[in-house]
């Protein structure tokens, strides 16, 4: 009975019948074969897009970065480490889903070199030369016919302006904004966003990471759903 | 009687009597507020030692870089981020210890400087300046008096030389040294030791990281037990 209801809202959930691709967790960017460049992501706020998708009858693709966590239940979860290796996968995925929702915390950039050996430590200083990395989020964005494209902002300051500035960078249906730091974003259960688009925005407020991803994933459904379904590379027919 | 078996251990162990300090974990040397370099320690092995030595009877003070493992039960953890925040718990700690084992994997060099807020990415490349961290294990065998000092080497090549090299260069009692690379040393459940001292080694084969822990404990109890006592600063009057 309860395997019923489960499956009755998978099949009438705002998502229904569309595949959705979720980026979550940060890239390791190698330095040596022990040595590496991260950032503080937990991945908790990707997974719980990923669950809140699953909820709303989606069926989602986690591509995910090194986190300590269990993927959410019927969603399939493809591990990765690198920002590169993230790219291959989502390039692998992209073209079958409708929504592209990028949640992981990629790196910015990686070493120029990863030394096969662990670097000793001779060098009082050692200089480190870093290359940027693909951008995952503005290479899907670019693609033709694209999926709907949702991206996340996590800035230390000033993040309405510059949240708006990469809508607009990149070409984005979404993004949504929020600040970190100390006691607030990363590594937290709980999280606050604001939703950017082109002629609009609007506060979640400040919630658990899942009650903001189910709040994200009803206004991801609405207005994919007023989208042009010509656009829309991997929507199956609608009953 | 479970619990009186347990208390009955705790009093006749061969660590009995003694505080051990154990260090874990990597640390994380920040870049910028979210940015930081770090490594694939994944605390494993330093928290079995930390298990091993409580398990021999002592009162164990763990002091653990970020990772994602509960600690053992009956050790105190004391949770630390940077090489720098690493040792000032060290040198609070280690006046009452008769035994330190390093484990962690502390990070060799930091950024030169942490950006206050995070660093856009607006160059195609950045340098990034990278100074020697404070070496905890040499930090303390310098002291005098000083407890007994265990120290670990995770090698990816040439793994004894390296391993005397460090015993000889920071006039540790002992070191356990590792292969680390693809498949074998961080981040998994089992790991292969070699004991280095002065005048010997020992393999200690592969096993589980607690296993190994256990017969890593043992050895040092039986060498601890052998030196002078009025070089031990941490140990209480044995019954």
């Amino acid at each position: 009975e309860i395997a019923a209801a489960v499956q009755g809202l998978l099949e009438r959930g705002p998502l229904a019948g569309l595949r959705v691709l979720v980026t979550a967790g940060p890239t390791r960017e190698a330095i040596d074969p022990v040595r590496y460049i991260s950032n503080r992501s937990s991945g908790r706020m990707g997974y719980a897009v990923a669950q809140a998708c699953r909820e709303a009858g989606a069926e989602v693709v986690l591509v995910s970065g090194p986190t300590a966590l269990a993927p959410p239940p019927g969603v399939r979860l493809v591990r990765v480490e690198s920002a590169a290796e993230m790219l291959a996968a989502v390039e692998a995925e992209v073209d079958a889903c409708a929504i592209f929702i990028a949640a992981a915390a990629v790196a910015d950039y990686r070493p120029a070199e990863t030394a096969p050996a662990k670097i000793k430590k001779r060098a009082q200083r050692l200089g480190l030369e870093l290359v940027r990395n693909p951008d995952i989020l503005a290479t899907v964005a670019r693609r033709r016919p694209r999926p709907f494209v949702v991206g996340f902002a996590a800035e230390t300051e000033a993040v309405e302006a510059n949240a708006r500035a990469k809508l607009a960078a990149k070409g984005l249906d979404l993004v949504a904004a929020n600040r970190v730091g100390p006691g607030i974003g990363f590594d937290r259960e709980d999280n606050e966003l604001t939703l950017i688009w082109e002629d609009g925005a609007e506060p979640l407020g400040r919630a658990s990471k899942l009650e903001l991803a189910r709040r994200l994933v009803a206004r991801i459904a609405e207005r994919h759903g007023a989208r042009d379904p010509a656009a829309d590379p991997g929507s199956a027919p609608r009953p």
